[in-house]
């Protein structure tokens, strides 16, 4: 009797992606769907595997979003499609370049007409987008519902004026920089900032995924670089951290000025000057991370962006930084033409920057043995991973350890104190799944990074693959996209001789991933079967990640 | 007696490349060295084998580069040191923007106080380049040498002055735009275009290769693009074209219009008429080439470059040619930044460009079968062979051989005339490697493109590598360039797992390699030990590919 309920929900699969149609019967029908499953299996009808299996893990991503305090008034101005779920607030830009841009300071909406493939950075820097034209399944809905960001589409009473740079509704006129909130599930559009909530973890959906725990092999953590994002992954359930960039620290406008010393330096003096001023800052991040994540492993990874990102590009910001860091503009300009790279992408990035500036990664090693040992102190235990990323080749990760494994001791004799920590790596490179032997033998740890090995693997700039991979999907050449889902066939079987290679020197290397593909329910399967200790995924992913670990088993136990 | 002569030769290995350091003595002791053995074998004291064991590949290349007619009166104004053999003309240009933006006109010789790794992509470009200062083994020595290269270095006499774009010697001004020669191989400078011979295959020299040929089972073809080179080659013994890049027909000045033409068309039909212009073009282009290589096979790989490659990317410029183009400035500037790619190597190019504009691809494949024909009805065997670049899946080559073969038909039917042919594609992209078997399943044949591959498999970009890998070598955390000489490990490991797939559906799959290690001995091999069929590589590479491949026979036998 309880079915016909189930079938209420209206979903859609589109290139092998589930899309639910009305997002707010979605979320009730999701919600509807646990609690019926849960009650079934108490009432002794089905038992927990049944009542796990029951829920899809494309499902409940509907319950995992953020959404505008219903106790809240809120000034709704518009009302648009809701085309991609969760509820985000930000500064208004009207270009993607603004949105890249601003981004790096505060929460953006991208406002735009509608969207095409060359606003994809934009999108990906923004908290939501909002767009005046286009319906369920034009570029900015489907986009931002692969990106899993809130988006209003198709809403049509705005009227966008990019010279002008504003938005209007009736007489409201709403200027860049203005905040506003959207509500991607319901379409809504609202002036200023309003209250959110944040999705919980509680009743039969917390006891549900206490049920896939029970049944899951594969450990969960998240991807985090903040106090306040990790406490929500754990909340959520997450295990440890996978994943911490601390490249996000350095953006902050305090930092950035200091980053921009360091990498202006004439020589490694110079740079270690600035470091100096950097390490007390990153070691308070590693110190708010360390607490939260108490009891629980946290892999840091060393510095991975090129060093022009931190860099002013165009000749107006050039010249205003170059006054702010006392140096001359041409010193400043040369200096940003030398580090400009071709495809950078494939440049001077990850651990080739800790290699040809030895002093960043001490900095950042001592920021974490520092932090390490201060919260140990306070009677917490923290479990440092630290991780290099971008590895090609063992003799890069020797190195790189070698200064790790230096700075810790240092560290750790100077406070008096032992801590159990890894040294590990990211596999990311083509390469390193081939040489991965040789690796295994040096490193603690691996973590696949999808991402990156997705784009050299395929050979698809991640920045620029809205240029053909949308028509390779619509043409049927490529089932969906790969940066998405992880090609299973193709970077799959990279994975898979990188295991193979690892495990064959060290059977009981520790592995996992921490690409956007940790929180893909069907990379998820295929980190199970090819025996990966854990994934990686962003918080809200890590129930969707729970669950669908639990599914790789029990699909498993069908197949024998 | 003779080995006295043999030990005279002086030279360095240096970072796993052999240096002659006395490039005159080596040259003359190179055609000594042969003679040697070739008089040693006639007279009975060694065999065939042995007398190609005795000259190494390495040795050989002072052979092959082109020299200053000897018997031509020239104008030396300055002499430096002999860096890197070969003479080289063309017009002085005194940056590397320059040389990259002027060479595609014609050839130029980079003149430089000194040159540093931002200058690669210049040198690249360059025909020839000259410094000022620096030793034998100076950046501009040791690059210009990597890349055979004529180069002059530490030419004191002469003074550089960029702001003026200009240099002196003495009295004499030479203008940016002035034509050159220089002399790598005696470090003479010459004002004005020299008379040069170019090298030739003859007498003993001759004689020894046809021994290593008889030896050798390696095929080898050429890399050209133009019936010049392709004729060279074959005097060289190249067996066929194993790549002929069809972007280079494109720059020539008469050219380029109509490509820029193509690629602002708004529409395919718009592209359709701009491709009608340069299809006769590129019709004589393909008849040249097959009238040189009559009776051998001719592999033309289809366009690979981004598109944004051929148009103007300054402002300045851009109003230009939108002027020629006949439309405004906003609108090409607006197409030039729309193909703008954060990382273009990773971007829109190779058959993704045939696959999302296929007229494209039927232009060129109707350019090669009506050349084909053409060639034919002169009573010569024409063996085209057409290749796909970049193909990662193999929906991608199919969806380009259902046009090629489509066209191929369309026009033999036309013509009244059969003619074999086939279609494969390049293997450059790691996933390429990986899912082989699907691709070789609806291949003719393949060729690994190691130069991609290469970049990809490392992450290392092509056009910044000079930014570390220099550093990495001289840290020793690489033993040498893997675009000089391939990495065997790696990426070498995954041309094995190429191989093995293709074969493994088809057995007898016709596999050759076309990336600048085709003309490496450590790499050529290499490419024997795993079974290829052939390599291909630059004209000038030829001998020392035949005589490689043999001494891969020899040192097999060796093992045994
Ligand atoms: C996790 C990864 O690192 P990033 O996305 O920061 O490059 C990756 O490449 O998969
Ligand atoms: C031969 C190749 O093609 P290109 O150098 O033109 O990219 C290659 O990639 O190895
Ligand atoms: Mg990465
Ligand atoms: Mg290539």
């Amino acid at each position: 009797k309880h079915y016909r309920d189930m079938q209420d929900i209206e979903f859609t699969i589109e290139k092998g992606k589930l899309y639910m149609l009305q997002t707010r019967t979605g979320k009730r029908t999701a919600q509807a769907n646990v609690k019926i499953a849960v009650d079934m299996c108490k009432e002794g009808l089905i038992d927990k595997k049944e009542a796990v299996r029951r829920v899809k893990p494309e499902e409940i991503d509907q319950l995992l979003h953020p959404m505008i305090d219903p106790k809240a008034k809120v000034e709704v101005i518009a009302k648009g499609l809701p085309a991609s779920p969760g509820a985000a607030k930000g500064k208004v830009v009207f270009s993607a370049q603004d949105a890249v841009e601003e981004s790096k300071e505060g929460e953006v909406i991208l406002v735009r007409m509608e969207t095409s493939p060359e606003d994809i950075a934009g999108m990906h820097a923004a908290q939501g987008i909002l767009t005046a034209r286009g319906g369920m399944t034009s570029h900015a809905a489907v986009v931002a519902r692969g990106m899993g960001k809130p988006c209003v589409v198709g809403c049509e009473s705005i009227t966008v004026d990019y010279e002008k740079e504003e938005f209007r509704v009736g007489d409201i006129v709403v200027k860049r920089g203005e905040v506003i909130t959207i509500d991607g599930s319901t379409g809504r559009v609202i002036l200023g900032s309003a209250p959110m909530v944040e999705p919980q973890l509680k009743g039969e959906f917390a006891e549900l995924m206490r049920w896939a725990d029970e049944i899951r092999k594969l450990g969960v953590r998240t991807n985090a670089d903040t106090p306040h994002d990790a406490k929500l992954a754990r909340e959520f359930g997450a295990e440890g951290i996978g994943l911490c960039r601390t490249e996000h620290m350095f953006f902050a406008p305090d930092r950035i000025k200091a980053m921009r010393e360091m990498i202006i330096a004439r020589d490694a003096e110079g740079r270690k000057k600035a470091l100096e001023k950097l390490l007390p800052m990153q070691r308070e991040d590693f110190i708010g991370i360390f607490r939260v994540m108490e009891g629980l492993p946290v892999i840091i990874r060393l510095l991975d962006p090129p060093l022009h990102e931190f860099l002013p590009q165009e000749d107006e910001q050039i010249r205003e930084i170059a006054e702010e860091l006392g140096v001359s503009f041409e010193e400043l300009k040369a200096k940003v033409e030398g580090l400009r790279e071709l495809n950078p992408m494939l440049g001077h990035r990850g651990c080739r920057l800790g290699i040809t500036y030895p002093e960043i990664t001490e900095m950042q090693a001592k920021a974490i043995f520092e932090a390490a040992c201060q919260v140990y102190k306070e009677g917490k235990k923290v479990i440092p991973e630290i991780m290099v990323p971008l590895v090609g080749d063992v003799n890069e990760f020797r190195n790189q350890k070698e200064i790790i494994v230096r700075v810790a001791e240092e560290v750790m004799e100077k406070e008096g104190i032992k801590i159990e920590y890894m040294v590990g790596t990211m596999i990311e490179i083509p390469r390193a799944c081939l040489v991965a032997d040789e690796i295994a033998k040096e490193a603690d740890f691996y973590s696949f990074g999808t991402n990156d090995l997705t784009q050299m693997g395929f050979g698809f700039s991640r920045d620029d693959v809205g240029k053909f991979v949308p028509y390779y999907i619509e043409k049927g050449i490529l089932p969906r996209d790969p940066f998405s889902s992880l090609d299973i066939k193709g970077i799959g079987a990279l994975v898979k001789i990188g295991i193979e290679k690892g495990r064959s020197v060290k059977p009981e290397l520790e592995i996992g991933i921490c690409g956007e593909h940790g929180g893909d329910p069907d990379s998820i399967k295929f980190c199970h079967k090819v025996g990966m200790n854990y994934v990686s995924c962003s918080p809200f992913r890590v129930p969707v990640a729970r669950l669908s670990a639990a599914h790789a088993v029990l699909e498993e136990e069908e197949e024998k």
